[in-house]
């Protein structure tokens, strides 16, 4: 049977679920309020990366998960220096399949300023709300055995959407299968990566040392959004990402700003100009070279956005916003290379603010990159626009020598970072993967050329000569990466059937 | 007997010091380590203004030194609300004494961020060094009775030199001439203002309901810092103050920084791009209208600095700067209008730092004002500066229509302010306080026509039909305002005999 969804131009071919994804889906409506205890005793684990302690709770945390549902050979896999977060292994050989899929999700979260979550919200207690806070919903009692749980609601926590909402549904989705006596169609390994949020600086290492353990015929990853629309996507690439800290340093003790102000410089005032020097009004980066190694679009993948459904009003309606960066939709904004900031300081603002002319202003920016750029040369633009600003460029806090010798210092550092990867929208692994996603959901899934977001999956290729899918699952306003961070229970719900969909793989 | 001091271009004429004065200075290095110990326990009570009941253990504090130094009618001056830290008033009445002085100081500090403190300091835990510690100096053990305390040692703690140092010298010198059997020539007055830092907002209030209590001759504030090259200064008039902080708006909920990055405006650009259309890059503040109410500087007050010696290449090199805002002497630039980022803020950076588009950004500014400007219109100007930039300027958080109407949203907070003040160089009752300093302490003051800092002396001539001076004694690398604020112990053991100096005014 076919449904359309969706409005009129974008209809959405829906079809009957298989019965085997229905069982999954059974499964899960007769256990709902054990998994969601289990999801909100791993969401209570804090998971920044730096913190090892915690990040070790989390990952005996998924091995326990793992090995209570039947999955084997669990272990960390980890690098050379003891202070690296493990990557968390488990695998199912199928007696008699000839193929095999590797599951990636990543179990660390973003760093986390507990001060700017809304009241009676914190990162690591997660909580239920009957809704989305932004629009109004307020924070319930935890749903008790025996009442009625809304797919509407949300639990909110850092990790709930990205990444433990992956790690949780593809386990859950396995056993699923196991529990309603199915098995899945290929072998399947379990890859949960403890410092993704870090940029994931020990992947290579990782891949390198457990090669033979990690081959499989493709990876599928999970992490990011479901579109805007509502709709699901299967993304084949993502962009690269790296980062750039700027410190433009003024005098070296703070002044009063009536004894000095409007002699010595400022460097917030600094830091402003260099900043709006880097791009212009219309969004464009005015970097020299910026858009220089772009690989354009191919018609195939220009084809696949042109089915994407528009978001742009509803996005703006959303978000509060009249104007954007650049006239363009949003999917096409997202095939650029972008240079964003992520975060000012200087001294203090609010109650914090006192009359001084601070010594030194921050910021933080974020360089995302496509198919053609690398990001060590995508760096080295951006700081030799910084030094055609009159910036004397240094990697250290300035000597005396040198505040004696330049007007205008910014100290640059560089994080690590990778590049974009695409695996080709007609990959023929990849299209079964698309096939038993629309079977086993009974939907199309909107295909995506690349994700705006990053994961270093040209890794993946390099290390591994795997070409690696993704497949999000979470609300697509999530605030990934910020406070509030929550994931909508149908989306939660909806991932559980995803994956087992991809572990019943079409032949 | 007089020595030249300073170098020889602008040499000091020094006098031998008053015998009276010389009778408080023994007095003071009897009782050193009590002093001190005194001192320290006054700068271990917080005195941010906003928390009122440190605010009021402060206030109790100064009334119990006067009290037991033998001031009298000792008492609390409160505003009408209960909320508003009071000034605290005590006086001394010479009988046969015709005149009186009312000396002023202010016993709240600037708010604290006790994480940008140098490691082992607090802001109220006072801690003894042997120099300055950006110069190296270390932290020592509190010094014992006995042992020898040397002049160059600091004081580190919010308030040591702004303007507890007032507070404590004012008082103290009065218990020295007591001590040493000597008596003021005029009439003494103590007004210990409690919410300087907060922008005085009650002071026209307490003015007010007090005026009569308050009479006096001449008032002298002992706030700020002595000149760069440590030469004492009697300055006679204050910069005007006023603030506003900006917020611009970007999303309503913080967007991951791949998937939204180049669509999305990014607030922390727009607010970079607003801030650096404010100023030119010769340090010409760029809003119409910024210097045009300014009353040029008189014959005279060229003249003062005209013998002011030069501190900026000391300064510099002090500073860690090569380049300044402005070709002109720091002095001359003290006489005109500022704009100033006091600090600015989106996000996080470094540790904090996420991958996000933040949804606002937010500056704080300082505007200092000169003879003829005035506070708020100062304040428009800046305002129809960023309506001038297609901003639409608000003073709410931006409504859901206001963000679907406006492409750039600007909402702007106006504190209150002050303007500035100035007492002719020639007033008679002021030059007999400069004669008295001269003989007391034995070396000419350099006489500054306006300190580049603010006080709310205007409110002095509004209220009370006042002409205040400044006498300031702090060292002027005193980070006031700011971290790691300290007082040099030279300074602070000087500021006892300017005191004395004063209050045996010369006829």
């Amino acid at each position: 049977m076919k449904r359309f969804l969706f409005g009129l131009l974008y209809p959405v071919i829906a079809y009957s679920q298989s019965s085997e994804v229905l069982s999954v889906r059974n499964f899960r409506v007769q256990h709902e309020h054990r998994l969601l205890q289990q999801y909100r005793d791993f969401l209570s684990i804090p998971n920044v990366a730096a913190d090892m302690p915690n990040i070790l709770r989390n990952a005996e945390w998924i091995l326990s998960y793992m090995r209570s549902n039947g999955i084997r050979n669990t272990q960390l896999l980890r690098a050379a220096a003891s202070d690296v977060p493990p990557a968390v292994y488990g695998e199912v050989i199928v007696p008699g399949a000839t193929e095999t899929i590797v599951l990636y999700a990543h179990y660390d979260g973003q760093p986390v300023d507990p001060t700017q979550w809304l009241e009676g919200l914190h990162p690591f207690r997660p909580q239920m709300a009957n809704g989305s806070m932004v629009n109004g919903a307020r924070i319930m009692d935890w749903p008790q055995d025996g009442t009625r749980v809304d797919p509407e609601w949300r639990i909110y926590g850092r990790g709930t959407s990205d990444d433990k909402a992956g790690v949780f549904s593809i386990i859950t989705a396995y056993a699923a299968l196991l529990s309603t006596g199915q098995q899945p169609k290929v072998n399947i390994k379990f890859f949960f990566e403890g410092e993704e949020e870090a940029g994931s600086p020990h992947l290579h290492e990782i891949f390198n040392q457990y090669r033979s353990l990690l081959k499989g015929d493709l990876w599928v990853i999970c992490d990011g959004p479901v579109h805007q629309s509502g709709r699901r996507q299967i993304v084949f690439g993502v962009r690269g990402d790296t980062h750039l800290e700027l410190t433009v340093f003024g005098p070296k003790r703070p002044l009063h700003s009536g004894h000095y102000g409007n002699w010595v410089l400022n460097p917030a005032m600094e830091l402003s100009r260099l900043l709006s020097s880097m791009k212009d009004a219309n969004g464009q980066v005015t970097v020299q070279g910026f858009y220089d190694d772009v690989v354009p679009l191919s018609a195939s993948e220009k084809e696949a956005l042109s089915k994407i459904p528009p978001v742009e009003e509803q996005l703006k309606k959303e978000l509060g916003i009249r104007a954007v960066e650049r006239p363009t939709p949003l999917n096409e904004a997202l095939n650029l290379p972008s240079l964003n900031i992520n975060g000012i300081q200087s001294a203090g603002v609010g109650k914090q603010s006192a009359n001084v002319i601070p010594t030194k202003a921050i910021a933080s920016l974020d360089l995302r990159l496509v198919i053609g750029n690398d990001w060590k040369r995508q760096q080295q633009k951006v700081i030799d626009h910084i030094r055609n600003q009159g910036f004397y460029v240094t990697e250290q806090e300035p000597t005396d020598a040198e505040r004696s010798t330049h007007e205008k210092i910014c100290m640059v550092k560089r994080s690590s970072g990778y590049n974009a990867q695409k695996t080709p929208l007609d990959d023929a692994f990849a299209q079964r993967v698309v096939q038993s996603v629309k079977k086993g959901t009974g939907e199309d899934p909107l295909l995506l050329p690349t994700l705006g977001g990053s994961l270093p999956l040209f890794v993946f290729e390099q290390e591994l000569k795997a070409r690696p899918i993704t497949v999000p699952i979470a609300n697509h306003d999530n605030n990934q990466h910020a406070e509030n961070e929550n994931i909508r229970l149908s989306n939660f719900w909806s991932g559980i059937e995803v994956f087992a969909s991809i572990m019943l793989l079409q032949r």
